[in-house]
């Protein structure tokens, strides 16, 4: 990857005094439009929006991308949370939900004080996200657990991997919000305590975890092709096979994990 | 109401060093337990109860409404939020519902502290909250509002009346959590905005406001009846016409706050 900045990290301009003018300098509706095409003219297009598109709107997409991802586990989350078993768990899972949140709002004022307008940088992500849950929607609680679980979990892989890219403000902000609060290990032992109550819940949940997995890569190949700022910002991104073993690196920590759950399709 | 506290103020007693004392000296289940049978034998069961119930059990029981109130508050609106109709609404009720989580935690934290179980506390709410809930889902965005709106004033409309009576720590805490941070404001400016491009809503939105205060009185009743220490706090609240002033005065208030909003019935 180039690097733009001489110090090997990419991340927003330092913002001017003037709090709107870096926002103004975005052209994100832009940088979108030009992701139309047919997928091979695409891979070209990313390769070359890599090397020439300003740091501040990959960043830009990247933030955007995480704060929307955190605003819609909010959202899925607490509404989950209604179908605890018990008062307890309905508390754990909203306290995860208010978590998310937070986060969100710590993604949210980054993105502001760098004068990027919150809602154009997550318009991007609207789609893609709210197809993987509408397509995701847990059947009941321990379905939620292990999306819980699951999401968490490539949330983090993926992120962790770009983070090294990242300007430093930009990756403490990024593996702050990552940082596990618990909820993975909460998920878990609920999960394996059902699996050990009742070992004929795994073969569904086994499938469930698969099918969890196998929605997300393709909501993240779409960002891939139609975000190339983004997809950029990783080394050698703009060649779709170094994109795909980046995937194929994500699945195999997803599989050895459901398999040291006991969830192995 | 006797005086139990020599102060006109009822309150949690100061909790020994040992945490669990307090809590194991409530007798909730016993207290719901009592609380069966024809109305007119609650109504002297009520008395009875209202003269003879230790005030921490009160406190409990308001601490455990407002608690669960405050959790349910939080789903439903995280859940309402997928309705937003652009990502700044969505963000601005996600943010209500993530005040409503904090309140929660607030209230919690203080049963802790009492020596108070709080899953105990709320238990008795479950029901009435969650069937409140259930019979007045939004079927849309402006419904949702008009839900917040009515929901926000005659919660704090029923707190501000029992307020008075509470010892400084408790009033204190009641008084914060239904400080206004500007939920109600938020969901009236667009309610009014909604009903100026559209007048024919205001009809349907008069008459869903109408259901969601009958919906809400016809829970309380059932709490009052069932939780005979609680309705005790409040003056002469054993006597069932003066429980019935004070449901009216709720109504009256709501009422005109849907007359200043055009939406009446």
């Amino acid at each position: 990857m180039t690097d733009r900045t001489g110090t090997g990290r990419v991340g927003f301009p330092a913002p001017s005094t003037d709090r709107g003018s870096s926002a103004r300098g975005l052209d994100l509706e832009g940088q979108r439009r030009r992701g139309h095409g047919s997928f091979a003219h695409r891979d070209v297009q990313a390769r070359d929006a890599a090397r020439t598109a300003a740091p501040d709107i990959a960043v830009a997409d990247l933030l955007g991308l995480l704060a929307f991802g955190e605003l819609t586990a909010f959202e899925r989350l607490a509404t989950d949370a209604r179908m605890a078993p018990t008062l307890t768990d309905k508390i754990a899972l909203a306290g995860i939900a208010a978590a998310e949140f937070a986060h969100f709002e710590a993604v949210r004022a980054h993105l502001v004080r760098a004068g990027v307008d919150p809602v154009k940088a997550m318009e991007p992500f609207v789609s893609p996200l709210t197809n993987f849950h509408n397509l995701t929607a847990p059947a009941d609680w321990l379905e939620s657990l292990v999306k819980v679980y699951v999401g968490d979990n490539i949330a983090a892989d993926f992120y962790r991997e770009i983070a090294a890219v990242l300007a430093p403000d930009v990756r403490a902000l990024v593996l702050d919000v990552l940082a596990d609060t618990g909820h993975a290990a909460f998920a878990v032992e609920r999960v394996r305590a059902a699996i050990e109550a009742d070992p004929t819940v795994a073969g569904r949940l086994a499938l469930w975890a698969r099918r969890l997995m196998g929605e997300a890569l393709t909501e993240a190949q779409r960002v891939a092709v139609d975000r190339s700022a983004l997809t950029g910002l990783l080394d050698g991104m703009g060649d779709l096979t170094a994109l795909a073993e980046l995937f194929n690196r994500i699945t195999l920590a997803h599989t050895a994990r459901m398999e040291a759950l006991g969830l192995s399709t």
